[in-house]
């Protein structure tokens, strides 16, 4: 028997440097693996079926609803967005690592199914810098700016309910602290069932 | 305000390199600080007051139990051994946190005071590698053995009461985890009041 991965899940407000942390994440971990969602938008240019999305079409992604088969789901600007749990849940079962990055309401959502998950909420080193960091990516709008500001806000203001919190300064502290987070909830007793076992008997 | 340092309570069988450990642990963090235990027993050549041990009279151990001022004690060959809460209260108020190297019973008294404590259980490979180690060491009598892996034996047996598992194969190994584990427990959010206050206001 191996003991079941972890379920983590990373939620940041926009410009915070999320991506670049969940690949350096996957890269550095054989044993973890990104949670590929499913969504009935069309794929964009170099997007690969299976590995950045599951591409659906809007009746396949009902039918899912109704057979109770994600995890979480959204409908963002007309386009379904969901997690499947088949996916998830076969490779927990495996021993493999799954990391969900998600926005805050997902990862709420994803709370009540998943109490076992460890959610991580990665945040900038102050409001100001993530503010300077948006306005500084030239193509956002000034609405765009001003709406993502709020969201951030709000997100921020969730923080009380996720287990831990990483502060992105610098990208190789925050991967490292990741790391460790990863590293410890491993060594949990309550999940070391399968250690103990072997400890006693040899 | 600084946010209170961590009780880090160390229990491991004899044999296991507990004490390598330690060593390592606080020579890496500069805000971790050995807990000094108090002994009624005599200073042995090289020891150290107030480093070492507080080597304190019968009469005076006895009145700081009359007093509560231990977090725990224990009788051990004629001597007494204890904890003394002051010098812990102080040190983790600085936010400094504090390793205590302390065998399964007296972690076990520890518990029920100091919930917010961390509790790691250091565990040999397996037993009979514990066996070998202990035997190795040519100083030790056939009756010293076999004590000692019956009470290892007991003390293995109650991993189920601690937080973490860390498994001394290699010590560079073992070490890696502990570190982990204080990073990932400083990371937690019930323990970012400030960062949190920080983050929002600035």
């Amino acid at each position: 028997m191996t003991e079941p991965g972890l379920l983590i899940i990373i939620s940041a407000p926009s410009g915070t440097g999320k991506s670049t942390l969940c690949r350096k994440l996957i890269s550095n971990f054989p044993s973890a693996r990104y949670s590929v969602s499913l969504t009935t938008r069309a794929p964009r240019r170099g997007e690969v079926q299976g590995k950045d999305y599951f591409f659906v079409s809007k009746n396949e992604f009902k039918q899912k609803i109704k057979r109770d088969e994600l995890a979480e789901w959204a409908l963002v600007h007309g386009h379904y967005y969901g997690t499947p749990k088949d996916f998830l849940k076969r490779n927990l079962l495996r021993g493999k690592d799954v990391v969900l990055d998600i926005d805050v309401r997902g990862a709420m959502k994803l709370k009540k199914k998943y109490p076992q998950a460890i959610f991580i909420f990665l945040a900038p080193p102050s409001f100001s810098e993530l503010e300077r960091r948006i306005k500084w990516r030239k193509r956002n709008s000034e609405a765009t700016i001003k709406k993502r500001l709020t969201n951030a806000r709000w997100e921020m203001g969730r923080i009380g309910s996720y287990d831990y919190l990483v502060i992105n300064d610098r990208l190789v502290d925050a991967f490292t602290q990741v790391k460790s987070i990863i590293v410890a909830e491993k060594s949990k007793v309550n999940r070391s069932e399968e250690k103990i076992k072997k400890l006693n008997l040899i």
